[in-house]
């Protein structure tokens, strides 16, 4: 059993330099990346001149399936309520209903405000005209991610809706993915997987309908693919840039060391290239957790790709809380638990951080399915700069401005004087002109 | 003056086919791509290994001064409150006024809900910790950018805020610019230009602090820096895909020909690849519309810029205006100006844009100045899936999940469920471990 053995070393935060605590906190480099690039290049270039062909060819290519229809067909629909159990359609209903509450309470609304006499600003708000959506499959179907990417398009108000998601060896979908598509009311579904669907629902093909933006989690390929299509001339835009998912528990003495290990074991089990990083004020916790996780590990069928994500987990010792906070907003992990006493208080703290849960009862696990937050966040420390999907990330928010001639007898001196500072004549002439007549 | 002409063709939509009308909503491909790619990557290196004395070679080169001290002195902020007219200090102070009015009213609250009984699912808002400004100098100073960059900076409460804009050729800089940036409280200003600010803020070097996020407009070597860094491993969040600036004007028989050719002019003054289109249903209006750009560009200082871009402007006379906004959704303006009877009652038709004028009294230097809107706004068909700048630009929004025993139970079953159809089992069990014990 020794082999199996992943205990990280525990690093003691105070006795590290500067240079050994950004070696600790950093994420490992994204291997292959100039190959990935090439490859990727390729394919979207075989999808912009051959189509449904290019990608009729890469499904078999990659799926090991010749399908004849991109489409999920209606009747693939129907055959797929029935394929799935009332336990888990009960699960997709209910995980939708809460997801659905906390985004439609967080929609931003439009809204006007006279900024002078005559001068109405506002900003109303559109649904993006059409967005496409992918739902990765992996090792696994991602039935919550359909409904992730799903309710906010819908609340959003976007009438076109396409999503993509590769085949089973059969030819067919997860019926779990269709199930969870169809309740977010998405019927254009397409077998298309990795960087070519990406290329298929950015460029546009026969089947698949050009998409204005792209969102969904991925692999690599997929990750790069959506990189590539969002610098195109006129190209879509794509949601968040997506790496590695990502877990940082702080725990106190008073932690439950079984549900921190079991914590840093469901992020582990995301991936190889998980990052998990554990930080407490109290040495004993640590070792605690580390005994529990070889404990746990025998119970998990996806061991081995947890194991290899431990290698690179990383135990930090700090003086205090306090200091957890600091490295933990240095870092801005993507999940961040606080397995703290108190937890709600030391939230203030929290500055850069994908999605936060408080205290001991909130495993990640229920924001990745069913607490009402959304999955999709920030990796990569992109936490320090943007949050996760959104209803907005669906829609335009679009500025206006209504000005009459009172308006604009207003406010017309002001964009003169400044139009003048800035040597932009015609600038101060379009106001010009008007007042002249005004 | 025959070869001064700039007078473009009105094409008929009508009678156009399907390539033609995609060549006339086509951007101009931009120039030297890769070429810049190159100079950029290169400006960005020397940066990371020289720091300082990069950035002091590089202004040198490029601005032709050499600078001991990068920042901007208090004294230098003192005297640039002396140097700009009261006029202009008036203007600026105005213009800024309306300007946080607006956004301090779209700013997006904090909320809370309970999803189940002891799930409480929030949004927090924070501040990004420190973000870095681009206020580009070019042909004029922009004191107006800082005004746009700055002010929501502050709103969003940043605290942290740096701003980096060309010196002048005897080292100074532009003291409108120093009072605008002043005025939104920022006062750690680098007298830094091009890719080379941007290189500075997103790494940070001895003098300037490395930014978490970087905004602003600029030039084809900023835009194309901005992407670099962004790309970077833990880089720096960038604002928007800035591009050439665009104006669309959809006019109808009743518009002011002499204001619609002030409008078009004003945009056409921008810069050389400034885009410039015009469409209505009135064959007439746009004949006038030419003979009066004409006769406004002998008056024009800029001519010569405003004629390059007139060059590529395009004159599109449709049918009726159903057709004029068909087209303008397809092209998504990063300005559209209604010059139409009843402006308003056309609104709801606009699908995507950057920032809409009503009416004939609503010239688009309103927006660039003074009428509370931003004018930081997507360019390059972006505004089919993004919106401009605002509050939210400088903030994270970050979920958070607090769940008590009860909660666990009231929605852990749901998670359990959907885990066991995604085969994640580590996830499965840190909801059932926590489970067994609640
Ligand atoms: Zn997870
Ligand atoms: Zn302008």
């Amino acid at each position: 059993m020794d082999s199996g053995r992943v205990r990280p070393p525990a690093l003691r935060w105070r006795e590290l330099g500067a240079a050994e605590r950004q070696q600790a906190l950093r994420r490992p480099a994204q291997v292959d990346g100039a190959e990935i690039a090439e490859v990727v290049a390729a394919l979207i270039e075989d999808v912009r001149m051959r189509g449904d062909v290019a990608l009729r060819a890469l499904t078999a290519r990659f799926d090991g399936v010749v399908l004849d229809d991109l489409a999920v067909t209606e009747a693939e629909f129907s055959a797929a309520e029935t394929a799935v159990s009332p336990a888990l359609a009960a699960a997709i209903g209910d995980a939708a209903g809460r997801i659905e509450q906390f985004h439609a309470a967080g929609m931003i609304p439009p809204y006007a405000v006279e900024t002078a006499p005559g001068v109405r600003c506002e900003r109303v708000l559109r649904p993006i005209r059409r967005v496409g959506l992918y739902v990765p499959a992996g090792s696994a179907p991602l039935p919550s991610t359909a409904l992730m990417l799903g309710i906010p398009a819908r609340l959003a108000g976007c009438r076109d809706v396409v999503l993509c998601t590769p085949p089973r060896a059969d030819g067919s979908v997860d019926p779990a993915v269709l199930v969870a598509a169809a309740h977010c009311g998405v019927r254009k579904v397409f077998k298309i997987g990795g960087a070519q669907a990406i290329a298929a629902m950015a460029l546009g093909t026969d089947s698949v309908p050009a998409c204005d933006k792209l969102f969904g989690p991925g692999n690599a390929f997929v990750t790069e693919a959506k990189r590539q299509v969002s610098r195109l001339e006129g190209g879509a835009g794509i949601d968040l840039p997506a790496g590695p998912s990502e877990v940082l528990v702080i725990a106190d003495a008073g932690a439950n060391p079984g549900f921190v290990a079991a914590d840093l074991l469901s992020q582990a089990e995301h991936g190889p290239d998980s990052q998990v990083i554990l930080i407490s004020d109290d040495a004993d916790l640590i070792n605690r957790v580390a005994a529990r996780i070889e404990l746990q590990l025998a119970d998990l069928p996806r061991a081995d790709i947890a194991r290899h994500a431990l290698r690179a987990a990383r135990m930090i010792q700090v003086e205090n809380l306090d200091e957890a906070f600091e490295i933990s907003n240095d870092y801005a992990p993507e999940h961040l638990i606080l397995a703290v006493r108190d937890a709600r208080a030391w939230l203030p703290r929290v500055q850069a951080a994908g999605s936060v849960f408080l205290g001991d009862w909130a495993p990640e696990a229920l924001g990745d399915y069913c607490s009402g937050t959304n999955h999709v966040l920030p990796t990569s420390g992109a936490a320090r700069f943007v949050g996760g999907l959104n209803v907005a990330s669906f829609q335009l928010a679009i500025t206006v401005q209504e000005v009459d001639q009172q308006g604009l007898r207003a406010i017309g001196p002001c964009a003169i004087e400044l139009a003048s500072a800035e040597g932009l004549d015609a600038h101060r002439l379009a106001v010009a002109r008007r007042l002249d007549v005004a």
